[in-house]
């Protein structure tokens, strides 16, 4: 077979959730497609990784440095959600109910993978919560157990600085099952409640 | 967000199989490799495009014109295999059992879509056969309807020419199970049954 198709193939295989029956269709694909259509892909490949960096106060990525969050006025600079990847500021950012800025940890503490308090963004965040101005710091770390140990770490690292630090609630997901939902979200659910209004 | 990520998301999902969420996964993904895997995929899918090109005499997919298929002398020029997709070649030849020639039909015929004999590489084929020397066409389409009706276009089209017109056998898949089978492949199974040897 062709080495173009066989090199692009291997190449597909390395993205995540893709097999090597999907990598071969998406290949086909681009040979099926006018040849404009499939240049437009590999240049915006191109542009992505040339142009999109990490913010250089939250972390978040942009193209522009500080990020659109960071430079924009009418944003709560008093509120900081801590979350572990860019693509989670996103999440958040789609419901757009939350006013506050961001601050990506770039992962979760996971000593059995070797990630530990350096390799995150937290010195970072301890830095921007030093230098004033920030009253709530919101974990939004993932439910996980590092995502947990993580909210636990950052909850100790910024208890003497005065801010109240919170984290997101964790119960049934809006549209979920009880009958089918797992024990600790349960348990979560129940220790969460609250007064209906 | 940021116009590099939103944009790279948009091309990903156009796609085929590729909803928007596994599209930003693999944007995200792309952000969190070292920049030269990216470029690499980016090159490659240029690459593709700009080197790989269709076989003027079968219609396959390659970088050399003829393909290397064509080419081979060990081959058997008298046995030509009909398919309607350059992926078919590659199926089939994964299988390393087939030595014959190809050629690539660039579809089935379907008129409901408004694709007719004419927008397939049907004279091409028919010209390959008048040229002399085969002895066998293999018609390799799909079992779809299209695909059945395109054999049977092809057969009618070659009735004349003095070649054998075969059709691949339709009947279970090996590993398969007759309990989950659906009718027509049963009753395909059945009719193509053959003595035991």
């Amino acid at each position: 077979m062709s080495g173009a198709i066989e090199k692009l193939v291997e190449e597909f295989t390395k993205l995540p959730g893709i097999g090597r029956k999907t990598a071969q269709r998406l290949t086909y694909h681009l040979l099926k497609v006018p040849k404009a259509d499939a240049l437009v892909l590999s240049d915006m490949v191109k542009d992505l990784v040339e142009k999109v960096k990490s913010c250089s106060v939250c972390g978040n990525l942009t193209e522009i440095d500080p990020c659109d969050i960071c430079r924009n006025e009418h944003r709560e600079k008093e509120i900081i959600c801590v979350v572990e990847e860019a693509s989670d500021v996103r999440a958040i950012e789609r419901t757009g109910e939350y006013r506050g800025l961001y601050h990506v940890l770039g992962g979760v503490l996971s000593p059995l993978d070797g990630v530990g308090p350096g390799d995150l963004a937290i010195d970072m965040l301890l830095e921007r919560v030093r230098s004033g101005g920030v009253r709530e710091v919101i974990v939004a770390t993932n439910p996980s157990v590092e995502g947990e140990a993580t909210a636990l770490y950052l909850r100790n690292a910024l208890a003497d600085s005065g801010v109240r630090v919170t984290r997101i609630a964790r119960g049934l997901p809006v549209g979920g099952d009880i009958e089918y939902a797992d024990d600790v979200t349960i348990s979560r659910a129940i220790e969460g409640r609250r007064e209906l209004p």
